[in-house]
């Protein structure tokens, strides 16, 4: 298994060569989205929901780009798959990593805490949307991503930065691992 | 006047300073947006609105970003504020320059011409949705940007590189100079 420094230069040098636009700009425009989830569904759980679809259906489509330009060898454990999500993956799309904590006794669920987080810059949540997870679409990524390499999770912001807490914290349940039908030995 | 390769040597500067996402993360955003916007509201013209008015929205809070961190000195003319929005704002927020081109006689329109744009990335545009002007977004952010320094304009995207042309060409026609009731004389 790589050691978290290890994963960390490797993050590093993916997000080094990736091409990349203004961090602000790409704040406005999921701001953007959410707002207009916001007007068009008047619901702060509907908006959730439908933040976590969007991010689902990115998220099944990253993956392919992150497995292709990342090159890491298979995980041979889910302690492995979330520090390469922490270290790597988040760092290559968002440009900071988050850490990872709090494992269930069973192995099953873990925490990723993120302490920086340019989705939520200028972002102040009016009190008449206090349950709005305005960075769900985070959970839909990874639930996504991690369905593409056969492990159906489920993900929930269970801190959050906006609403006064020290992080922004995502937990993450394996549910299951699927069976791989054509590529069988393949990926975990 | 500043020239073009000193502008884009000023864009390069600005870019590689600020914080920033991973490009195809955003462009996947974004197409989660007008994906959203086509469901929600089922006709080509009422999603190029709803694209326009997001980016008015984030052009007049980018602009005072733009100022703060790019320092240029007042612009004198429009010639000179179109190349700084092609060679310096486009390339500090997209990661891409455009190019100045076609000014009309009066000298009151250019057309800004997109070689490359992140925002295009893996998209195809069914033939049901011919009308659609993806991008519209960014016409959208020129006018709100535009518009807080006391340039009241009309943009439009008369090429587009998604359904075949060579390039994104957006067409920015000068309305109107506001007037500035608070700073006078502080910017054009």
């Amino acid at each position: 298994m790589s050691t978290s420094s290890h994963l960390a230069r490797k993050g590093d040098a993916l997000f080094s060569k990736t091409e990349k636009v203004n961090a602000e700009l790409f704040t406005m425009t999921y701001g953007a989205i959410v707002a207009q989830l916001v007007n068009d569904l008047n619901d702060v759980t509907a908006v959730n929901e439908a933040l976590e679809k969007m991010g689902y259906n990115i998220g099944i489509r990253i993956c392919d780009e992150f497995l292709a330009k990342s090159t890491l060898a298979t995980c041979t454990s889910l302690q492995e798959t979330a520090q390469i999500i922490a270290k790597v993956a988040f760092k290559m799309f968002l440009g900071v990593a988050a850490s990872v904590s709090d494992w269930s006794e069973d192995q099953k669920e873990f925490s990723l805490e993120l302490k920086s987080n340019p989705l939520e810059d200028f972002v102040e949540i009016p009190e008449s949307h206090a349950g709005l997870r305005y960075c769900n679409m985070l959970c839909g990524i990874i639930r996504g991503a991690m369905e593409m390499i056969q492990l159906r999770v489920e993900c929930s912001i269970i801190q959050d930065a906006l609403i006064g807490e020290d992080a922004t914290v995502i937990r993450v349940c394996l549910k299951e691992v699927l069976h791989q039908t054509v590529l069988q030995d393949d990926e975990l």
